[in-house]
């Protein structure tokens, strides 16, 4: 394993922002020399390295040049290639629906789509015959991908361990033969929590544009996934420009699409229209589909006397279906053909939990439960045919009622990743909803989710901007940290221990570095004490030069610091007298 | 018990600011004329009304004239006089040092004083006697105050239980018989559980009129004690006008003010400028006393190989004081004398942690442990001398280190409330330590934390201006009610079940209402769909009309209401038929 660094970047991306100073980009290599797995290096002025995972791709690497029209380089493709059991076809054609635009233009061209994707040509790609090309049947087969191998680089685990955590359906690495742009990686309870962020366009708001520079923007941040849901027009070609530049895999909700395609009418939806919009979503790229085939006509009723009835669009509309029709949902009655077409792109479950509590009042009650059972059913028919899968979760769950939510996922669906939204721990602070959820979210992740779905602080109000989107990461970032280092996590505590380090010693450029967020922690520092010295003084705003705790504590291991440990009686009257000699000084100058 | 409403305020304090929209000051009154607890009554747009705990203080009561530099009225006073066992007298004269400048004033006036508190003329009162005039003392002999009288209404539970608690030592209600202007409140794991925030000026930034104002900004958006921990020029002068406009408690660092009253030179420090900084404080008023006797001689050597060493201000001055003179710590020797001071001002101990982990490394450390067995100690002796006493409490703590440090807390000192800052649960996101540390908040305060301190955005990093000040608060605010929730709380989930039925509803102006922040909430909303109308459509931006989840699930409700539950399988045929005879209308009318 060698380290090669990419040098400082001076830009990073191609909407103008600036990167992050004091951490260069730098690989691990693998067993072969396409195998580079980047990763953040943070340099201290001590002369120290702290290596960091990172997520955001090309763009901060200063050696690549990367350009959004283009798309990033297909870096899997010899490997899928390699394995010798998948076919390019030509593919599903398109049609104006596919971007919601039927009334307006003539079927069966591309003439009035808004902003077609000027990226490579590309044919769609599946498994021969039928067969199950996922993750999952490779590692049942023993064989340890390249996949894999990155993604044991990334978590500083073995191959082997990768292998065998998805095998046992306790961990997915979501990597569509068509999404060969990804850097892999994995969610399981036994790795580092991941985070997605959720983008989308909506009827109401925002453009392709906006919507792939939240995706870099989520990703540099830390974002490890992220789901595209826009609802709104341009729903294919947003997702095209989105998958051909996203280093992280992307999720779905096929749902969404194809209701826009029956204009908005639950009930004309059909299973022929649902599989069309997977295979097109599928041929596209898309590494994980929100799949909420839970939703049984029997449990609709179930709610009727919530608080907040269903919240989950996705289980809604399937409700709404269920209600018309009066028929089980098509979603559970093909659920083993919709297992075939997804084994046949490698393209991950992600069980969507449709019935979720939206309230405190609601958490953890019969239809939530009654559907989690049938998720677990699934989840065994999904394993059988080889497909990786996921299992979403709540919701809004007081805490009290986060572990039982945990515990019993993890029993019913045998220990498939959990992948939640929040939880939400309370109802009432709407423009906080980071931070009701992400409680909630640090906890359920100590307790084995997987997998958090990003809150914004936009969360019931409205379409998160920019800075909602980094405040969402942020936010979850903190939270999926906190339960690595509750669980035990091997390196984990090496980055707190790093931060303290340089915060004991007022290494004050350094703290900025290892700081989640770089660029506001020396914001907050430098409007109480603006001038660059300040930066290296031996004391901060808080307290003043005589008060700084830090400092006085600093003085104290000077003149009574190591053996004192081995023997306190005997030491101290020694360090006393030593400290007398030494003037009482203990306030040592600033400039010390 | 009657409700009093003040009418809507147009304007509601001195700094200008505007009142939040849609809640009324309203009343509850006690057994007697002069005790009238004030609520926040939201009004919802159904004609319903919301009750919440308010800590706004008369600031927020139109019909109450204010002016901060007249202070509060005394609504303690007739009560504490009424008890017969406190006796007015002169008083320590004030002294140039006691705001920090006897270098550059003659000794013995006021002279150089920067800005003298204009106020009313007061003496001090003690306990006649060396009588301890506490709260405690009134419980234990089965005496009911008005004060237990007026925080059983504000807690909706009977005045006998909140003497009961009081006199187990479970809960004290800080309320100096100096400081007769609080709305007394209560604090112990068996009521809400309350917030606190830190102000305070510095050697380097801020001045008394911006402590003022924080003081009662915090208040408004729910601190329920505030700390004043000012450590530079004209702290006796800041610390005056805080508490004549405070409507809650306020707690000090008296360390913090002795240590300036001999130049930052922790060597010189005395018991007896110790004792007198404590008196001087007691007379005017303080409430609550950290003191940092737990720190003993033998324990600074266990953190010479800490990561961060000591991190409390107070600790380290003391572990310098122990140090430098070899001698135990003149907290810990003089206690019982420091104890009888307290006793005949009712100012109730706040043990401080001194030796808290300033690092996750550190936590639930020996040095930590060690302390906290002499807190336990302390705690009896306090107790023994009728004076309430609270413990402070980490710190940095990873989440799987939190229950073992409450429930040791707990334990060794006898269920006496629990004081905690934070705890953080990872180091690496300075800019982000409210949440790092909420998260901690909520887990430690549903395990049985009474108060929390709040944590701001710049934590580490400077000085909280107001917008910090408000973050910590709301975030804290959050934490303890997800936590009130967590811990079952009579009538805590009522105020989470008002704004999901708002939501689901879609009364949008009661949720932000009923909102912890409504400017923000509403602010939020208004940035994606700005338009009145937009307020009360029966959908919101995130996803359209034509895809709202609430709107389809109202619909379903509508139409398939209620007596599902009963009998689902019958019911769903029959609403299958009136579904499909109404239309198979899914999506009502956005108007309906």
């Amino acid at each position: 394993m060698t380290l090669q660094d990419a040098r400082t970047p001076e830009s990073v991306s191609d909407n103008g922002e600036k990167p992050k100073i004091g951490w260069h980009k730098g690989y691990v290599s693998g067993s072969r020399p396409d195998l580079q797995v980047p990763v953040r290096r943070v340099h201290l002025t001590n002369g120290k390295d702290v290596t960091l995972y990172d997520t955001s791709g090309p763009y901060t690497d200063p050696n690549i040049d990367t350009d959004v029209r283009r798309g990033l380089a297909p870096l899997r493709e010899n490997w899928i290639i390699a394995r010798g059991d998948t076919e390019e076809y030509a593919g599903r054609p398109l049609r104006p629906e596919d971007d919601g635009i039927k009334h307006t233009s003539p079927r069966g061209g591309l003439k009035n789509l808004d902003a077609v994707f000027p990226g490579r040509p590309r044919q769609p790609r599946r498994g021969r015959d039928g067969a199950a090309v996922t993750q999952l049947a490779y590692a049942r087969r023993g064989e340890i991908t390249a996949e894999m191998e990155y993604v044991a680089l990334r978590e500083n685990v073995t191959p082997e361990f990768v292998r065998d955590e998805i095998a046992a359906g306790r961990a997915v690495l979501p990597a569509n033969i068509n999404h060969p742009e990804i850097e892999p990686m994995i969610i399981g309870k036994n790795f580092l929590v991941k985070v997605n962020a959720n983008i989308g366009n909506s009827a109401v708001t925002s453009s392709i544009e906006e919507e792939v520079e939240k995706m870099t923007w989520a990703t540099r941040w830390g974002a490890d996934t992220v789901m595209d849901l826009s609802t709104g027009r341009n729903i294919h070609t947003t997702r095209e420009w989105v998958l051909r530049n996203s280093p992280v895999p992307i999720g779905t909700v096929p749902l969404y699409q194809a209701l826009e395609k029956v204009d908005g009418k639950a009930e004309e939806l059909t299973w022929e229209i649902y599989k069309d919009t997977v295979i097109e979503q599928a041929e596209q790229g898309v590494d994980y589909m929100t799949v909420h085939a839970g939703v049984l006509l029997r449990y609709v009723p179930l709610t009727a006397r919530r608080k907040t009835g269903i919240v989950s669009r996705g289980g809604s509309i399937m409700a709404a279906w269920c209600l018309a029709h009066h028929k089980e949902s098509f979603l559970y009655t093909h659920f083993e053909e919709l297992c075939e077409i997804l084994a046949a792109y490698d393209v991950t479950y992600s069980l969507g939990d449709g019935l979720r509590p939206g309230s405190i009042a609601d958490a953890n009650d019969e239809a939530q439960f009654a559907e989690l059972r049938t998720l677990g059913e699934l989840n065994t028919i999904a394993k059988r045919h080889g497909v990786q899968t996921m299992i979403e979760g709540p919701g809004h769950v007081p805490m009290h009622k986060i572990k039982e939510n945990i515990d019993l996922q993890q029993e019913i669906c045998e220990e498939a990743p959990f992948y939640t939204l929040g939880p939400l721990t309370t109802d009432i602070a709407p423009a906080y909803d980071h931070i009701t959820s992400g409680i909630g979210a640090a906890m359920i992740a100590w307790w084995g989710t997987a997998m958090l779905c990003y809150v914004t602080p936009k969360e019931h109000l409205g379409l998160p901007d920019r800075d909602d989107v980094k405040t969402g990461v942020i936010t979850y970032k903190i939270a999926a940290h906190a339960a690595d280092l509750a669980k035990g996590h091997p390196g984990a505590q090496e980055w707190d221990d790093a931060l303290s380090d340089a915060r004991f010693e007022f290494r004050w450029e350094d703290q900025f570095n290892l700081a989640l967020d770089p660029d506001t922690a020396r914001a907050f520092h430098d409007e109480t004490l603006p001038a660059e010295p300040a930066k290296t003084a031996h004391f901060c705003s808080m307290c003043g030069p005589k008060f700084c705790s830090m400092k006085i504590s600093q003085d104290i291991r000077r003149e009574h610091g190591g053996d004192l440990a081995v023997d306190p009686e005997a030491g101290m009257a020694e360090k006393s007298r030593e400290f007398a000699e030494a003037g009482n000084r203990v306030y040592l100058p600033i400039a010390d």
